[in-house]
């Protein structure tokens, strides 16, 4: 009973067949390690991207994103929505108006047009599976407006990173 | 900085907004824990099913299963593909040809058509989480022919679990 993924063929799309192994912790046997943004504009600190299912027929995007100590994903929104599962240590997100501590397994929806952010808690790394519709919108990043109104919360004015700190 | 999922609103489409936390491993706050299958054609053991994810917008749905000790899913194939991790225990999967072990982290896709089973090892469950095409067909179940078909491989025969042993 051999686990021959070695030998394992490929989908018409290019989706590997049968099992990848976790071979460390956020880290997959076939699935390369990838800048988070391609944009140099969006405002983020010490966070990779995994693609790890994005096969034609799901519809959907399967990525696994991970914060490293005092890294922040980019603060923004869309219409399109993300479900998130936590996979591994600790952290703190912000959706809407809401800032919550999260861990390994939590689950965190945010829903269209819905200002978040990631944050990695000292000492600790963030890696979250996000899954997303393959047809969506691009992300907005906030407008001084933007920043100046979440900003009249002083939680969120605490929280959020821009870049600038 | 207070985590008031409890008074999280709800998005257009029902998901709860923000986090929903693990509340022990493979039971999540307000999550329902429902029956595998609502046919009791399809042979399985010991299986449970949630649905984690299921926002009209996510064009997909992300649910949990967990297979207790000795238990086993469906052998079954479908158009549609199904991407997995295996969140929670050990066990062994069948995707096609291919008999694998798998644990926690461990990401299995199951492309179209393809016959797959999922086992729990003896003395563990396996947790797995499976996103699929909101837009998808039933499953087919495996005729006489399929399983006299899967049965010359002598390591198939003795994996595949079809409710009559």
């Amino acid at each position: 009973m051999a686990n021959d993924n070695a030998a394992a063929p490929h989908s018409a799309a290019g989706e590997r067949v049968g099992v990848r192994a976790q071979t460390a912790p956020g880290r997959w046997d076939g699935v390369a390690v990838m800048p988070y943004k391609q944009t140099a504009e969006a405002p983020f600190q010490d966070v990779s991207r995994q693609l790890l299912f994005a096969d034609p027929n799901l519809a959907c995007e399967w990525r696994y994103f991970e914060v490293d100590e005092g890294g922040y994903s980019t603060l923004e929104r869309h219409a399109h929505v993300h479900a998130v599962m936590i996979h591994r240590g600790h952290g703190r997100c912000l959706v809407g108006e809401t800032i919550s501590d999260v861990a390994q397994g939590d689950l965190v929806f945010i829903p269209p047009m819905t200002w978040h952010q990631f944050r990695a808690n000292r000492g600790d790394c963030l890696g979250f599976l996000c899954v997303v519709n393959a047809a969506r919108d691009r992300p907005q990043l906030p407008t001084a407006d933007d920043l100046a109104e979440l900003r009249k919360d002083e939680r969120i004015a605490d929280f959020i990173r821009t870049g600038g700190e």
